[in-house]
């Protein structure tokens, strides 16, 4: 028994905001748009900016959104929906102004004290919105998560609710061109990461195992290329598998690695994508241990001894991380709601293997 | 540059209408169950009837659908829903039931009259719908397509809206466990051709390629077994393969085989899985000729000779059609929607070939 649900509309290719632009005008009167600080760089925000104004929208930018948003950042938006009087949603940049976006929508129609935003058991209503990602990476375009920092539990969590789903997702590989190389390289193994994590949850799907596949088969051959120059044929296909990513997802959510790479970004500041790729290549080393890890392998035609020596080359230098503080990352890990949904659930002495074999540390 | 849009609701397994069932009291107050004669042989409509009682909600059952419904069937279904006060629809059976269900949601709220009903340029307004599959076959649980009887041009049309995809669709292979043979193996020969014909469509997309070949993937193998006697499994296999093609058609569209097959159904009242099967074969050959049949051919994992064999197998015998009906049915073909949409055109001589060679006739 399983159920699908994916009802964003999405538009892909070159100039799709340009083309299909006219599709705003039914989201509402008045934009907030939800930005980055630097997304004015690569041109989606002023193409943003015109179709709405050729829609005859109003629209007021709320450029503030901070990398891995926290509740104050949402409430900034909040009030300046309010004070603007905006009515529906653009989000354009990476994954933070998306999240922050996810949550000012549904914040913004189901008030909730601070300490009540992590409680999950949201209704099914939120302001409408319209995603233009600008990273081929997180994939938020197509999912009901918006993943917020937990001060109270020092951690990133997910919020989750059916009234996510964007609207629409506008993907055009061009706002990605110029993205230095750290972000291309992080974006990419944040989707690599959603796409093998989707294949082993405990919570996959025939369609999530079909749409990772697919992730993981367009993904794949182009991730050795992300630390170098890339084609727009390239960056097109990874934005079009970071959604495919991200559509699977949407349907199993993700699993141990992003559960344990939390803390490497609340604790250490280490980018969201990198933790991800930092850990990868140990938790597949305990799948393939534990016999789970052939639909991954399979996926990206490469064995995992293959993806570990590119995750590697990608990586580069590893973080000096103190072992006590590895330890301590592990004993938090344990129990996380996403590691509980891995095919292959691992113990607290396997999660404390791969915190320390991930950072070079002996495990005895 | 692609869109892609199926925003339905999928339950799929055993039992899901027990387990999901709650969902529908989101739709409305009173239901129209809308069902052929035979639909309540496999347990579907009192499962449906069982769901909306323990909702609470009003249930009037239309079961007079006839096989490729008329206007006049969709015209008594509509007097029916007001008569009764119904403000949502459930459709019950196979693709005839389904695409009556959403032709009365949408012509329900937007008037037309009988010459104007395949004129195109529909709303986006229809009463919500949920569709229950009681065949593998038709996918039509997860498309924006009704197909109809057009008796001013001969032959069946499609009314396509956005709102005619349902708000939620049930897929429980239970259904089409007692399904005979005959409808078994003409169900599965067009859940098969929209696969197919989705791959040799022009309007094709990554999406719709992704998902064309996993339902090839999945339904091939069972095809040669729909013959005899199918496992509960297979059965799951063949739904599920069969709304796979259907989101695929959903982008995509169906092509020559189509287009040329409306034609055997109207005038000689062969069944539409059938008439796709028998033009099948001769259509491939021909997409072998002109170099597109290799994406079909790698998704069965099977060469063009194979797949030919396998469908004359299914089809036995086959119908005894004079030549010039053939001919003129050719005659009738040139330029249908469906048949431009093919990702190689075949010209008048090609397609007077295809309905020649399916009914062995010399094409000289």
């Amino acid at each position: 028994m399983f159920s699908y649900r994916m009802p964003t509309e999405i538009f892909f290719g070159r100039d799709c905001l340009k083309t299909y632009g006219a599709r705003l005008s039914g989201l509402g009167a008045h934009a907030l748009v939800v930005t980055g600080r630097s997304s004015a760089k690569n041109g989606a925000l002023s193409d943003v900016l015109s179709a709405l104004a050729a829609n005859g929208q109003e629209a007021t930018v709320f450029d503030r959104v901070v990398p891995n948003p926290t509740v104050a950042c949402v409430r900034e938006g909040i009030a300046l929906l309010r004070a603007a009087g905006a009515d529906f949603i653009v989000a354009v940049g990476g994954g933070s102004p998306m999240d922050a976006a996810k949550a000012i929508a549904l914040l913004s129609v189901e008030e909730r004290a601070d300490g009540e935003i992590f409680a999950g058991n949201y209704g099914v209503r939120a302001l409408p919105m319209a995603h233009v990602p600008t990273t081929a990476g997180t994939g938020s375009e197509v999912t009901p998560y918006a993943i917020l920092t937990n001060d109270e539990k020092e951690t990133k969590t997910s919020i989750s609710s059916p009234a996510l789903f964007p609207k629409f997702a506008f993907l055009d590989g061009k706002y990605t061109f110029s993205l230095p190389r750290d972000i291309t390289v992080n974006t990419a193994l944040d989707a690599f990461s959603h796409a093998a994590e989707s294949l082993l949850s405990r919570a996959g799907t025939p369609m999530s195992k079909m749409l990772a596949r697919e992730a993981l088969r367009i993904l794949y051959p182009v991730l050795p290329r992300t630390g170098g120059t890339l084609s727009a044929e390239e960056r097109d296909e990874l934005l079009y598998a970071s959604a495919l990513a991200g559509m699977a997802i949407a349907q199993s959510g993700t699993t141990a690695v992003h559960g344990m790479g939390y803390c490497l970004t609340y604790f250490c500041g280490i980018d969201h994508g990198r933790a991800n790729g930092l850990l990868f290549g140990e938790t597949l080393r305990l799948c393939e241990e534990k016999g789970v890890a052939a639909d991954v392998e399979e996926a990206c035609g490469a064995d995992a001894e293959e993806i570990r020596r590119l995750l590697d080359g990608l990586l580069g230098e590893r973080e000096n991380i103190p072992r006590e503080s590895l330890l301590g990352f592990a004993e938090r890990s344990v129990g996380n709601k996403n590691i509980v949904k891995s095919v292959y659930e691992p113990t607290k002495g396997e999660i404390e293997r791969i915190f320390l074999r991930s950072f070079g540390r002996q495990t005895e």
